[in-house]
């Protein structure tokens, strides 16, 4: 059956700040060594599995040239615009009703645009065993991530150990972020992943779900699937996609669905969450600190440098996150990069757009 | 006796990079909140006691045009250019040399130009006791400062407190900075000042010293002295000042003289040091920040945030310096701004000139 993939790119992420503004999100910043942005690096990953004409990029009117210029072997027709942000049940469901549009029933991955996978060999066997499942019968699977620590910040599947498909575990639920002592549990029982927010099924499968479980949005996406490759597709789409409740694929369909299985994942996968990741993605000197761009050090360590033109003289500093751009720096210390979506508060209050 | 001035203009010091550069140091900078820089400062508190044709700006080649933008009052005549550096001596033996020409015997304060005082009054009062005891014979007079705490940056000027004249005390010796367990003893022993490097004199006092302790520099004095107002004017200071040795006041012609008087100064004297002095310059806000400039701060506190057209965006610091010019930020700890310097050699080790 033939993979296909839908690659969410619609989100606007205040943590990479300033370096993330509005018009550019992190999905489109290259954050690595190789100078590839985070969704050119998805497409690339997923290259021996899934040809160009079968990637979907979903995202909104503002980065659809952003899309275009990252990724020019993405046909046109394949980037999905969202007339509004609607979280991503609808945003599946559109992917879903265009593929299947085009090549009836198909594999269909979904992927977020703004991850890092360290080992691409391992991500690319987890998708296969992952299809594997989904194409067996009206399977939903869901790639987990074998917990390194208890984050308390992402949400967790349950999965039964003694049910098992292939390579995957039956899942159980789907737990909400957990507090400290609660995942703490989920870790040492080995029966928990981390919901990675990565899935595949059959474009079948997960349209029948939106059918029996969102009856309403299956109705609009049908209406949406006859509409695509007329002279109407956008504008039945600016009149549907509205309609559709704001809602998380995880809430609306992936818990109220059985057979669903997931696999544990051990391929680095780094959801890339704030400017502390770039500890995991790039080299530390000598000091313990990243350092790019035009900048000097005096007894500095274990910080976070990105320099852009101009000269970044830092003496004698310790746990800093220092990011400089054309119009704005950040000076944050380590332990407080949660609260940069303060200063973008901030900077709203004020109207200074041109800052966001 | 007419009084005159001779401001000592021709530093070049790094402690306020990178606001202050080669091309625009300490003395040419506001520090202040009305905006006004140190040496305009300088001129305008002494303005009740010296009037402007009898100030005298010592300086050198580069900094001739600074002076002249920020000191429009002072005649052109009155800016005393040393071709190369040689330290307070030979520089203060020029004025000398220039003023004794113009108006015979005068009395001479010779000042820094790039310090603070707080108390105005006290200090011109200050300045008229001290020139009641150069006037009174051929003494020597030197402003020492009363010591808050045991300072170790500063020389110290011991003095007889049961020998007074009018207002002054005779001075024992000078001494070197102390180490801190010296300082102590000091401070505590009530017969200590800072030596603050300001003077007053009788010009016919200071060349009668450099006749008697540095013949040959009186020598060259004379020549240069001979010139002033003629077409050889330039040419000569610039053959005859070279050959002077680079030496300071207080090393050249004080610890070898008798005589020296000190006034314990009350003024509220700050030599401006550091980044740091801006916390005695400025008021600081509630959070013990100063903060001037494009500047957004969340939770950070007792720091000093200087920006410019940029925006800082500082998010849960403590302690810091931060300054922001056009093409080079410094951010430093507090107790590094001693190390600011190694940013500057790095930075001409490698050539970086439009940096320094």
């Amino acid at each position: 059956m033939t993979k296909t993939a839908l690659i969410m790119a619609g989100g606007h992420g205040e943590r990479f700040w300033p370096r993330s503004r509005r018009d550019l999100p992190k999905q489109f910043l290259s954050l690595t060594d190789d100078g590839k942005t985070l969704i050119q690096l998805t497409v690339e990953r997923i290259s021996p599995l899934v040809s160009p004409e079968n990637i979907y990029i979903s995202t909104n009117q503002d980065y659809v040239s952003l899309v275009q210029e990252q990724l020019p072997d993405i046909p046109a027709e394949n980037i999905l615009t969202e007339p509004v942000g609607r979280n991503t049940a609808p945003c599946i469901g559109m992917g879903a009703a265009f593929i299947s549009k085009k090549l009836g029933d198909a594999l269909m991955l979904v992927l977020p645009s703004d991850h890092l996978i360290k080992y691409r060999q391992m991500f690319l066997s987890t998708l296969e065993d992952a299809c594997a499942i989904a194409e067996e019968a009206s399977n939903l699977v869901t790639i987990g991530i074998a917990p390194d620590f208890p984050e308390v910040g992402y949400g967790y599947i349950r999965f039964d150990p003694s049910e098992t498909l292939l390579r995957g575990y039956k899942v159980l639920h789907f737990t909400e972020k957990p507090s400290l002592e609660l995942a703490k549990e989920y870790v040492s029982s080995n029966e928990y992943l981390w919901n990675s927010g990565m899935f595949v099924w059959k474009t079948s499968t997960i349209l029948n779900r939106f059918e029996r479980i969102m009856p309403d949005v299956y109705e609009g996406l049908s209406i949406i699937k006859d509409a695509i490759g007329t002279s109407a597709q956008n504008s039945i789409i600016e009149k549907q996609f509205p309609t559709f409740p704001s809602i998380s694929i995880d809430y609306g369909i992936m818990e109220k669905s059985d057979s669903i299985y997931t696999i544990p994942g051990t391929f680095g996968w780094d959801d890339v969450g704030s400017w502390l990741a770039m500890e995991r993605i790039r080299k530390t000197n000598e000091y313990g600190n990243i350092i790019d761009g035009n900048v000097i050090t005096v007894n500095t360590k274990d910080s976070i440098i990105i320099g852009d033109k101009k000269l970044i003289a830092c003496v004698g500093l310790k746990d800093l996150v220092i990011v400089d751009t054309e119009d704005a720096t950040l000076i944050c210390s380590r332990d407080s990069t949660n609260d940069i979506k303060k200063v973008i508060e901030n900077l709203k209050i004020c109207n200074r757009d041109s800052y966001l």
